[in-house]
């Protein structure tokens, strides 16, 4: 009898980890593979930045509710987001597309022109792709690549302790947003004469119907003289990521549970819902806000910055990773992340 | 009403021009996009080579007859061979892959195992990707870098009049091998008792199942001072890809119909199918191997490698592109390429 381990009893991360253990790079040019936001390839002067990601109808998002111009300009952005999350520029993607007949050309052309809208609003370059047909559904991969400076990208392994921890703009938005899509379509399935609600909702729906890339952050520590001790995107949630940093780092952390930015029309849907604003923050996912680590001497740099909020501090890894609530009681923090292969 | 273009109407060439036409890039760095086997991005010292291709179940391959390990290999190879068609060297590739749950982890696995054993031959690195769920069928996405030497790398538009037309290897054993699977799965599927016959195809099935890329070709570019005129891989066939050369490169060309290198596996094959030898070298795709320019000055450097052959001349564009019968009749070269979208 074969060994078989269902999909769902890895989930995505544990899948990636176990196909790519033995992956060893045999290129000088290969400095960092496997593992991170992004590859880092040495060619010389630069340093080049690649990324892929993937997104599937059905999983990522949900025809009825999903522009395709949207579609497109996330699938885009989210991409970008992984270079910037590297402290990068993201300069060329590749687009990979797979669709069954039942989308028309102009429908792709939707799709392309969204792709295209974020392409001139990051200055990246669509270099080359492939599409075919697909037996049912809708595909998209995309490949980004990227450029550092030696010396300045930054991974996800390298916070140092006490560390200030720092995430970017509010979190949660993108969520309560989904939740609003999805109340309306049940309600549209249920009676397809109501005309969806959608009105005071403006910010979550473009949280997750067109999400910006943190480009003005990496803008910002040029500016200032700033290389984060460590940096990652948010797309699986705050919870799931920091835990990549602190594991990764082999550090603790504590995060203060009042420090967590909330836009305030997140934080009234997620209510309308019943889900606590910081249990949206901590385990929605698709903000692409950038969650980073900076050494205490950096304090006075960011402390002005009102989009830069210092969430939590870096510990000793025997500390643990704990969310501190305003009544001082230590959580543990637990990745709530998406796992894909048991949504279904 | 919204204008409403068919997919099959365009074909994937013709999809992938409208998509791109205002496909304009913005970086230096960009020195080539969208419109060849590759993108070269120039980061100084070496120039950078970025592939992306897609293979999609039902589509590109079945399950009933495609081992994972060798779809994994197939779907790896068949990108480098983009990257060698560049007269460059592949070095790193991710890979992005959207499956349903209905796959365990020990066939993703295989499937890895295949990818990683096509690495390890070619010397590339797996660098990225991302694996998510489907909602039915396996679509497979592989995006590869390679380098190659400022003034070397080869496209497929520069082509010169009297150039010689050469192939690589032989024509037509992918296709063969592709028909004989689709018989065998043919009657197993009407008699599942039946033991699949396939002794006496051992070549044109591993034509079809685990295809190789030319890095001889460049090795022995290298080796003798070589460097094409023009270049591209056959992944659409012969007829597809020649014509892409001549149109790129605005001329026309002779193909010699006895010239067409044809294993002879191949053309035992193609007749229990009724099929022309010469039909299944010129329209079978598949095959991986590479049709290149060269100027005449280099015949004499080409002439005594027994796996080049030359079928050809290019022309000038008026004298359009012919192939010429033993008789001395002069036909014209369609494409008759596969449209994906039509084949639903």
């Amino acid at each position: 009898m074969e060994d078989r381990t269902e999909l769902s009893a890895l989930g995505e991360f544990g899948l990636i980890e176990r196909l790519t253990k033995d992956n060893k790079a045999v290129n000088d040019s290969t400095v960092l593979s496997v593992g991170d936001d992004c590859a880092v390839l040495d060619y010389k002067e630069k340093q080049i930045l690649v990324s892929t990601d993937a997104m599937a109808e059905g999983v990522h998002f949900d025809m009825v509710y999903t522009p395709l111009k949207h579609l497109g300009y996330k699938a885009a952005v989210s991409n970008f987001s992984d270079i910037y999350a590297m402290n990068g520029r993201p300069k060329q993607i590749t687009v990979s597309l797979s669709v069954s007949n039942r989308y028309s050309v102009e429908a792709l052309e939707e799709l392309y022109s969204g792709i295209r809208l974020a392409c001139e609003k990051y200055g990246v370059d669509l270099v080359g792709g492939d599409t075919t047909s697909s037996a049912g559904g809708m595909f998209i991969s995309i490949t980004v690549l990227g450029e550092g400076n030696k010396g300045k990208i930054v991974t996800r392994n390298t916070a140092g302790e006490n560390d200030l921890i720092c995430v970017t703009g509010d979190l949660g938005g993108a969520y309560a947003g989904l939740l609003v899509l999805q109340r309306e379509k049940a309600e549209w399935k249920a009676n397809p004469a109501v005309q969806p609600a959608l009105d005071d909702y403006d910010y979550v729906l473009e949280r997750q119907l067109k999400p910006e890339a943190g480009k003005w952050l990496i803008d910002f520590f040029e500016k200032n003289g700033i290389v984060p001790t460590s940096m990652i995107d948010i797309s699986d949630g705050l919870a799931s990521e920091i835990l990549h940093i602190c594991h990764n780092s082999r550090k603790g952390c504590e995060i203060y549970m009042e420090r967590l930015p909330i836009d305030y029309q997140t934080s009234r849907t997620l209510e309308e819902f019943k889900i606590a604003a910081e249990t949206g923050a901590l385990n929605g996912g698709e903000d692409y806000e950038l969650l980073f680590t900076v050494a205490q001497k950096d304090y006075e740099k960011i402390k002005d910055c009102k989009d830069i909020h210092i969430i939590g501090y870096i510990k000793e890894e025997n500390a643990g990773c704990k969310l501190i609530t305003p009544q001082n009681t230590a959580i543990d923090i637990k990745a709530q992340g998406w796992n894909h292969y048991k949504k279904q």
